[in-house]
């Protein structure tokens, strides 16, 4: 992507915003909380989100129109790329009202995003990855220094790199003959680092000449849905490439409980592993062929480590491990640590040296997917009381700084994956992921994936759109619509209540897309679940929500909330935006760091240790909590002041333009 | 075999001897040192071992007598059994001259055979193998406790059983869940111990239920020609059952040199893997399919280690390590120290779980056998100094106490195996293995192994032999005919002198059996290697050969020589019988000890460091001491005060008897 920036000042608002060059208008007025009239998703078919460009340049946005329209500097927002500089005027049949502006006073990406900064890692002298490369030129050996090959290389790996503790591989052993002779006696040991630092150092190939300068290692996330993998270069830390794939399990069930009913059938164990290591191949195939150092591409057998972290089933079906009992109570996992293995022995596709390691985790729910993230966030060695969330069906919570962390997982139902919402799909193409409402008209603008006519809603749109409802007042606490409002766009049908969100005539789907109390209720059974779990975890622990200093959220989800809306419904608890960290895959990132330095695989260790997990079904004050969280944002709002005063001065206003009226 | 002793008395010698309850009563003679006329091998054709039975009684030898002579208690020795205690009286026909009496004045097996002494193992408290199986009651997981299996199992086998730093295999890991269940939380552990204390302890097997009482290990000689294997009782420390076979590589070359070319071939090393790998499970089986603890059978998968010895060669070829650089200067192996794998990675007939620990060697021609009966034989503890042989083609030698060690190899040629001898075989059937022969005479009398007519003539056999035409004169000290002695078995033929053991009519093979000239020559060049690389060794640690207080002799050929003329020979040095110790399978011994007794592993590591190995061929003096040792039984007869004394006493008495004449 480019790297310049265009300013777009929208009039009359006077309100600015800084954009990438080819950003699409409408978004980037989202983006700066400018309301414009939108039901299309960006398609370009509504027309209703003309807007006058007063000064600079856009592409695209003319269609449609007339050419007096045109010549008058109206363009479709939803059409056009902002190419440079520009002042843009909202019309008002496309800015029916500027009190909606204050509805979002923050764009929600003041939110820090979680940068990897490898810079900061070599600085710090940590890129000490648990895999290194040793050069030697040895002496060949004559009469009267016959040594065994072995003890050739050993030796010298403890005279020129002060290598000790070492053993060696049997394969090593069965070509070491070879390639000593090969090599001309100049070799390079590749050398895994052990976790502990009483542990050995394990010899796992020994390669002719000097290939120091190739030492290359994957990070990998094993998702429930997705797969992520990345080519790291650990000489420079440089990634490589990178490229994520669904995981092939998806079609065998969508979350982990489908996923071990079918591993508890006949031969399904088997299949399930199968498809997850062909989904992995099939990554690592895309991620290896896209890598190149210097120009030069890399091979399979030059990749020394493949560091995975996924949750706790993913990892019993990757290694083939029986997940029926994280199913059933006491949900108890097989292990939560695992030895280093080779790639091979699961059928990756790499080096047949290749050493495998696994992140491990803390019980059935918390598993290694989440025990990477507090890795990588760096949240066990914050001060800050930070609150870690990864949202998804199952969505795991870790309270803690860098002195004790308490952890669990609730089961917060499809929801936020779309799931039992009436028109609820995946974050894909044709998802309306942005929506802000006209609070007089009750008109929606909405924004869709990709700019295409909508076809459902995504659980980071599900969001968005309930907390405008209910700030707005079309829906009150319990979720229930304000019957009383004048718009045909809230309705009753077969004997529910519902908001059109778009009518069939835009749609791909030629039918109305909306919003109905019972989706509604199943977003708010879903944040009821998430919140009341934090709460009860800091009860637990004897501190209380408004002590969180700091959120971080991780997941793939989690980086598309939008705080404010969150915040608004009670997902999250209400805090400053800045204190925000969007992780993004944690997982992921864990991982990478793991593959880069190994103080990482011996800290994760104390980690799990400091993780205390509770199960909150085993926790009596759960049960309190979460009927509490079940209104908008929670019965007491007293926890969300911020949205407390805004509702009242909403309120107040509404009430002054009525009266001007 | 029974136990019963009976007495014989050898007359007009007053020679005693006690005897097992069967015996044949000319291999009693022999051992007894009196020598009566034979020479069909004890098939009983000749006729000419008649003796007088004088009391008691035999089984048997009155064949081919007349009643005559069955009355007046005639008997041909070589077909009696003896079953009572008897008085044997040698005719003058049978019994030329009683000074061939003096001949060997002890009967070989008065040297101590080493034996395996179990109970002096557990006395010392020493049956602690490798490998300890330990039983749990687990409490079931609640939801108050609800801990990873394996985390679970790790705190109980610490808690109950004081165990600690453990690792867990991923297969363990793998069945965990369902054997914790299936065993009502009821189960047990096995463990590997590691080598060195700082290792870790390995789970490698989770069963259900209590299986503490059946916890076996394997003991295995891999040999270049045979492969012995036991069952062993790690409870009770009991050999439950044994077998050897052929090498199944043997048809691909007869000694390690001729596979290491075969295993440069294209393919060699894989079909030479296959094959000992083949010979391997055939051993298995059977010593499997034989094994039962009270009664009922054991499984493989009851199989917790198998101990494998075997020389550097069959080591590389079991694991498919080329072994091509063992053959050339600087003769170089692989490895000396294996690391623990899994029996299953070679494809061995055992448990997914089971533990191959190979035994490390000293070099390339000082394997992991001789380390083996230096551990076994107790000579890594002696306080004597002790020359360890091991005889055979690669003939092995290692000097030295508990304080330190040197060691070499030479190549022997195949004498010993009959190897290049005109009439030489294997120790089979119809091979010649004992001789004596009339002073005055020369008449032969021989023994066949099986007790059948004659084939050849084996290893053993050959230096008995030798060792007699030389005591009696009849080879001079560079192996050369006295061409001036009277006896037709003495002739030159082809322009070759050769002595006649067995006319053809007697033989199997309807030629006459010869030992000549050459085949002498062949003897003395091998014994003279092996003595010579004694000598050098002391040397080269500034010792002599006479300080020597103790031989062990190693190896099944080592078990079949006669002390006695293997010192006549000059191949051992002599030295007091009774300060020689028949080791037996000094490999397969100290893979059992290995087996039963961690500590031997331990100690094993300390023991390779303190073998210091000599290249004969870059030791300069090793040329000088082998030219001196191409003498019977060298050039310094003062090395061998014994058979001086001997030699002269001989000498003098012939003259005097001579005289008498």
């Amino acid at each position: 992507m480019s790297n310049i920036k265009h300013k777009i000042i929208f009039q009359p608002h006077n309100r600015e915003i800084l954009v990438e060059d080819g950003e699409n208008l409408i978004r980037a007025a989202m983006e700066a909380g400018v309301h414009i009239n939108a039901s299309c998703g960006g398609e370009g078919v509504c027309g209703k989100c003309r807007i006058i460009l007063e000064h600079g340049e856009v592409e695209g946005g003319t269609e449609k129109l007339s050419i007096e329209d045109k010549a008058k500097g109206y363009r479709l927002a939803c059409k056009s790329k902002v190419k440079s500089n520009i002042v843009v005027r909202i019309p008002v049949e496309s800015n029916v009202d500027a009190s909606v502006l204050n509805i979002a006073t923050s764009p929600r990406h003041t939110a820090k995003i979680k940068e990897f900064k490898l810079e900061s890692i070599k600085d710090q002298g940590l890129l000490i990855p648990p895999v290194v490369k040793r050069y030697l030129e040895l002496p060949a050996p004559t009469a009267q220094d016959n040594l065994a090959d072995v003890t050739r290389l050993l030796n010298f790996l403890k005279i020129k790199h002060d290598e000790h503790r070492l053993v060696v591989d049997l394969d090593v052993i069965r070509q070491i003959p070879d390639i000593l002779r090969e090599g001309d006696f100049k070799v390079t040991a590749t050398i895994i680092r052990p976790v502990r630092k009483d542990g050995k150092n394990q010899i796992t190939l020994i390669e002719p000449g000097d290939t120091t300068n190739r030492n290359f290692a994957i990070a990998m996330d094993i998702g429930t849905t997705t797969i992520y993998g990345e080519v790291l270069d650990l000489n420079t830390g440089e990634v490589l490439s990178s490229y994520g794939d669904f995981n092939g399990q998806i079609s065998y069930g969508e979350d982990v409980i489908s996923r071990i009913i079918f591993a508890e059938k006949n031969g399904g164990l088997e299949i399930l592993q199968k498809k997850v290591v062909e989904t992995i191949n099939h990554v690592l195939d895309r991620i290896i062929k896209k890598a190149t150092v210097n120009g030069s591409p890399i091979r399979k057998d030059e990749v020394s480590t493949i560091t995975l972290a996924g949750n706790s089933t993913m990892t019993q079906l990757l290694l083939g491990i029986n997940p029926r009992y994280i199913r059933r109570a006491p949900y108890v996992p097989a292990s939560i640590l695992y030895p280093p293995f080779k790639a091979s022995e699961i059928d990756l596709d790499l080096g047949r040296h290749t050493i495998a390691l696994l992140y491990p985790g803390v019980s059935s729910y918390v598993g290694g997917d989440i025990v990477a993230g507090v890795m990588g966030s760096g949240l066990y060695q914050s001060d800050k009381l930070t609150l870690f969330m990864d949202i998804g069906t199952n969505a795991e919570i870790v309270i803690g700084n860098k002195d004790w962390m308490a952890c669990t997982a609730c089961s917060a139902g499809p929801a936020f994956e779309g799931g039992g919402i009436t028109f609820g799909m995946r974050a894909s193409k044709g998802a309306i992921e942005d929506f802000s409402i006209d609070p007089i008209t009750f008109e929606p603008m909405i924004m869709t994936k990709g700019n295409v006519r909508p076809k459902g809603i995504c659980g980071s749109g599900l969001i968005n759109i309930v907390a405008l409802l209910f700030e707005h007042g079309v829906i009150n606490n319990r979720g229930k619509f304000n019957q009383d409002l004048k718009t045909d766009r809230i309705r009753q049908k077969d004997g529910i209540w519902e908001y059109v969100l778009v009518w069939q005539g835009a749609t791909q789907i030629d039918r109305d897309i909306t919003i109905s109390e019972p989706d509604i209720d199943n977003l708010i059974r879903a944040k009821g679940a998430m919140y009341s779990g934090a709460m009860t975890l800091l009860e637990e622990v004897g501190m209380h929500i408004n002590d969180i200093e700091q959120i971080i959220l991780a997941g793939g989800f989690g980086s598309y909330v939008d705080l404010e809306k969150a915040m608004v419904i009670g997902l999250l608890p209400e805090i400053a935006p800045e204190k925000v960290i969007y992780l993004g895959n944690g997982s992921l990132l864990g991982a990478k760091m793991s593959s880069y330095t190994n103080l990482f695989r011996r800290n994760v260790g104390e980690v799990i240790k400091m993780m205390t997990n509770f199960e909150l079904a085993e926790t009596p004050s759960y049960m309190d909590h979460y009927v509490s969280a079940l209104f908008l944002p929670h019965t007491e709002l007293n926890y969300f002041p911020r949205l407390k005063a805004r509702m009242e001065a909403r309120k107040s206003k509404i009430i002054q333009e009525i009266a001007v009226d």
